[in-house]
């Protein structure tokens, strides 16, 4: 089957090389244009990435995909889409807001971007928590008179957060949601990103509009698609997000209080028992379960488990009953460029075309 | 004024190399005797801290006080505290609830060790926050036919907690508190204390019986002293502990549910307003402050507020409602080994000495 | 074919752990016995990794290979090796000197202890560099009337240093080696291991016995095997050993003194040239290339380059000129606990199984 | 005494900083003036360091002295020198070239830049070690119609190496030195900085221009001042230098070929015995020792030994026989942001000061 040709935008930042490295050997994706910042415009992308020493910076675990260093990177104020059916965009928050939506009119644009994802005809969507919120798209499409659309995915911090919380909703209903996260310096990008200084012996307490974002989007991913409309769902949400000396892997500490009792082998039953629909576990970037959940107390750690299932599985441990919330705790870890950014954005983009909507 | 003669046992660990670097020029307590397990006693405390190459493991700050290296160590099992008027234990858990015992028959025991923490008769007490509960030790003497008395410090994690609560429960009332710790290596101790495998690139999201102690403690700190017992607190109590890579200094992540309403700058300013009673904050040991508020939304952090005060300050910043629990929730960084360990101990010492306990 | 059976002994620590990651559907070699400390006989392997909390304390990638949990651990001191082919040793210091004499009596031991290391009939082999060094072993097995053999492995801080010298002693004469090394904390193993107090915000500077070790077993490795016995190379070495805060992977700066002219372009020419006799390079375990160079001056990088060749591959960069020698300088990757320890250990186990030794 | 007035420019920058920090309290200079780039002119110092949500980013020790937080910030490029008898310069090379040459029309400048570092009428002075080269600054007056003069002090990395090679020079004669060094984070500054993602779990193995700097300046630094020209060692020297996970201090791993047999107790001698002029050991920021010895052989580490003598003492240990330079070989520990920058350059102040040229 021909493969379906997509650019990315942003190429050259952490997430858009993340992107690359994703999209190496795709099955149904064939990457066909790139795209960066001016300074990058016109190089070949093996050299756009390349410092002022001719270094070569990239982030992603091994080397830049051969096919992909020669492909010529393109100015993204100036990119043209209708080459494509489909752009991944990782460009930062300001530009997003203009760029995507002028790319839109033409072709979908999966992004990785903040900037849409409260919009109300915007789904904001992980495939294996709220797949059939996709359908707003059409809505969207509808409203803006777009041929394409954007469909952002999440905050890093946000996904694995919603995915456990997808496992108990049905089974327990979440009233409250009470969350400390300790955040991976991977995060917040290269450019400048977090500095040695602020990590080496030390936490950070704090991370600009982070828990905000974090509050507001596990509510409308966990929300009703009713009527062309995502109705949040009420839950109350309270979270704190600090930065640590980590390089990959978001860390969270979550307290949940539910509608009913459930005991932690409940809790532990439903999230083992977790399962995305059908059509979502086939996706190619699927991995063979979302969730796992650890009987030893000394885990999830970031380190030994943020590569499960090839970073696509959220890794729970430590679940406990909560006497304050009168729920339950836990502690998990997802990867946050890989489910939580890049291949969370492809796993995303797998879904829209498998329905149809691509 | 002549000093009191006292002793460190349990003096070549961590915690008792604090205790000697916090002795050292200490205006009251005049350092006598030192003890440690039977494969250092005999030998001079500079020499019994070499390890087998000939190397000094001093771990405190600075080197090894002039005046302490030449003292012969004792063997601990055998020490004799009749030649002191007090005794710092630094002795590990199983060790301490023999030994103490024994030597409280004839002088008094301020200890780091758990051991005794939630015995009835046994005061858990942080200057700051309850000192008055030092009255207990007379009741456990008259109970135990002692002379002397065991007066244990609590664990390195539930200072901070407690010495914020206290500033917060006068005021509005504490109900309940969710706390996620990320704490700092050192608490952990140098034999085998944590490795470098657990804690580079990583978050360990468990340690060993640490939250319950905090829960407990908690409670019992804040608790009532009343007709010769103490009635704990009866807030709700619900902690996750971690480790991670931070060298000195526990940082808290803190929720409360308040009964009466506390907007984010009452909260500020009650804890700006904490005093503890004058003859505390005129003890040796006690910082100008016992809490210090930051408003900088990246602070505190524990490496660049672990210090404050001497590490005797708990610094507290983010401040802000907690919509979940209807209170606030706050950040707090708290150094573990010196107002949570050491110095806090010799803190202690100084309030039982100045209310004539000693 | 039917598979070769083996036996790790010490098969609980961290080179036992990573032993059996690389023995998991292993071509050549099955896992058929498992032994370690008495703590250990008895317990299937799953649980004798447990701590006393229940827990896993497995530290290779992934989990414990399904096929390896429930296998039975033996007592290493009873350990009876007649029933395997071959036996992988990854005992400590004392215990290997007796116990793989025991064993080798009767059965080739591969052994990552340095026990044997400067034994004059004993090889120091590493595939790529001197493979014929292993007919020393029937000389071995005629002086000592054993029908198996030992076989260790040298040093992981060898072994990167090991493989460029030898790319350059062909062409240009190795005359002295300077050397610093800045070593992961994996080398040091799990029980004690390298301490988070000795590693965070920190360097040491000293590894006992380290640097010795690196000196002589260079010397051998690249010395002549003949008339029986081995002539050390006489270059002169001297190394500095420091322990960073990285997990695994060696980085070594090394600076040669060579015999002949050799610009930075022909030591990196000699480099890539380099090639591992046909038979090496054909073993399951041999990576494509034994050697990498990069031209980025900012590699190679622990973090980036430890995992190339499936963590078989020496990585080199900074070729330069170096005044004070004379000859060329550069910086290595190596990654310790894979080419460094268990996985070398098994590549060199597939070359005297390929040569007929076993 | 009346203090003297100086000014600070590059104020806001982690080298300005720590001069605010050194000169708080300082006994012969007076903070009259601060400056900076545009960005930060006309705010209060206090609010100059803030970043975009109001929050400090003082990355000294404690606190921003209060008497420095409301001194006005005026822009650099229109900085009037004038006003003030002494300007510490801390600001970026390209900027440093143009604005320390106008400034030094009028007023003695120090500065931490390199751009003047190489030229021929000016002296790289440390003061324990070529104090007398203060004496060229008397020629580039002359020469260059200033009536000020630009005095740099060397790259942090040089200090701690020129101070240990004084040491050596007299007794033994240095002939030619080899040098790793293991860089801590802060001598990058902050903006950007060295990126978390680089430092953690990893090693840096290259930092730009800095290799041939340290070899330059050492040469200069040990060279002989003569009929108004400094002759320079002609010494080899051949360095790497790497970045590692440590916050402050610079460790280095030496090798020097010297002229005289030098047993490794000789070696230390020597360096025991070091001595600067009794002016210089006279002047209020000169510790007890500039060169301090340990036997400890894991000694000295970067966190415990960079703040020995207030961060301007260099720390010394691992002496032993070199044998393939045929000299001696250790491993220094200099804290590089304190005698390697700031404080440095406030000592190299104090001297020109003592010697009336300022």
């Amino acid at each position: 089957m021909a493969r379906i040709p997509v650019a990315v935008v942003g190429a050259t930042g952490l997430a858009g090389q993340q992107f690359l490295a994703a999209l190496d050997g795709h099955p149904a994706f064939e990457l066909a244009a790139l795209a960066a910042s001016p300074r990058s415009a016109g190089k070949a992308y093996g050299d756009a990435i390349r410092d002022e020493k001719g270094a070569s910076r990239w982030f992603a675990e091994g080397r830049v995909p051969d096919a992909f260093a020669s492909l010529p990177v393109q100015d993204a104020a100036a990119f043209d889409p209708r080459a494509v059916s489909l752009v991944f965009s990782a460009v930062d928050g300001d530009a997003a807001r203009e760029l995507e939506a002028i790319w839109a009119r033409t072709t979908p644009v999966i992004s990785t971007a903040s900037a849409f994802r409260m919009e109300p005809d915007v789904p904001l969507v992980i495939p294996p928590v709220n797949p059939d919120h996709v359908e707003l798209l059409e809505e969207q499409r509808r409203r803006r008179g777009w041929k394409g659309f954007v469909a952002p995915i999440p905050n890093c911090t946000t996904t694995g957060l919603a995915v456990t919380l997808a496992a108990l909703e049905p089974a327990f209903g979440v009233e409250a949601v009470l969350m400390t996260s300790l955040q991976a310096v991977s995060g917040a990008g290269r450019s400048p990103g977090v500095g040695a200084l602020d990590v080496v012996d030390n936490v950070v307490p704090f991370i600009p509009r982070e828990e905000e974002k974090v509050e507001s989007e596990t509510r409308k991913i966990l929300g009703l698609l009713e009527g062309g409309e995502i109705r949040a769902h009420p839950m109350g949400l309270s979270c704190t997000c600090t930065r640590v000396s980590v390089l990959d892997g978001h860390t969270e500490s979550v307290s949940v209080r539910l509608s009913r009792r459930a005991s932690p082998a409940a809790v532990a039953e439903a999230m083992r028992a977790f399962r995305a629909p059908a059509d979502v576990e086939a996706l190619p970037t699927a991995p063979a379960r979302f969730l796992e959940v650890h009987d030893d107390p000394y885990r999830p750690q970031p380190r030994l488990d943020r590569e499960a299932g090839g970073g696509m599985t959220t890794a729970v441990g430590r679940i406990r009953p909560d006497p304050v919330l009168g729920g339950a705790k836990y502690v998990l870890v997802s990867h946050n460029t890989k489910m939580g950014a890049a291949k969370g954005a492809i796993l995303l983009a797998e879904l829209v075309h498998a329905r149809g909507l691509v």
